[in-house]
């Protein structure tokens, strides 16, 4: 029992590094979006909404992505 | 019996670990490319219609292969 | 029959890593590419069609080996 309870928790320990990884991936490449788009939008700030949209589609994408990954390492 | 259980646990961790480097790959790819996209726009406002199309087709590809590297990882 | 079982899961882990690692190269090609194109039709807006179609063709490349490596990882 002693060891099932060590095995258990052994197992947890690397999921969380795991769930670690997903968010560095999704935080650096959302951030890189946004970072991008409020630079974007003050550059040329007549071109707001069309710099939105496209922020909101790109960050979407690694958004699901990211909480698909997040679903799996929880298992 | 606990050594069966050892094994299956040691297994769903490390595959945690894969599922966080699939993420951090497809954050980093997808975040480029949006946060050119958003970029592009600022310098060509009337060129926003194909850029933001250009952007969903490469992020699609992203996302499809993320999409089925993580049912890889889950199996 | 316990040995037989660890070594399985031990294969099982370390592939999904391998399966991350396809990711992310991936990720990086295709971003690059993506990111490219769409700074390209900023440039050059009257050629987006002749990007999109470079960056489609340079894409599907990227895809093609890396579903291949999936299907290797998942054997």
């Amino acid at each position: 029992m002693a060891q099932d309870g060590a095995a258990a928790a052994a197992s947890l320990d690397v999921k969380a590094i795991g769930v670690g990884i997903v968010i560095l991936g999704a935080g650096l490449g959302i951030g890189k979006i946004g970072s991008s788009a409020v630079e974007s939008i003050a550059r040329q700030p007549e071109a707001a909404g069309a710099i939105q949209t496209a922020m909101i589609i790109a960050g979407a994408l690694i958004e699901g992505a990211t909480l698909f990954g997040l679903i799996i390492c929880m298992l």
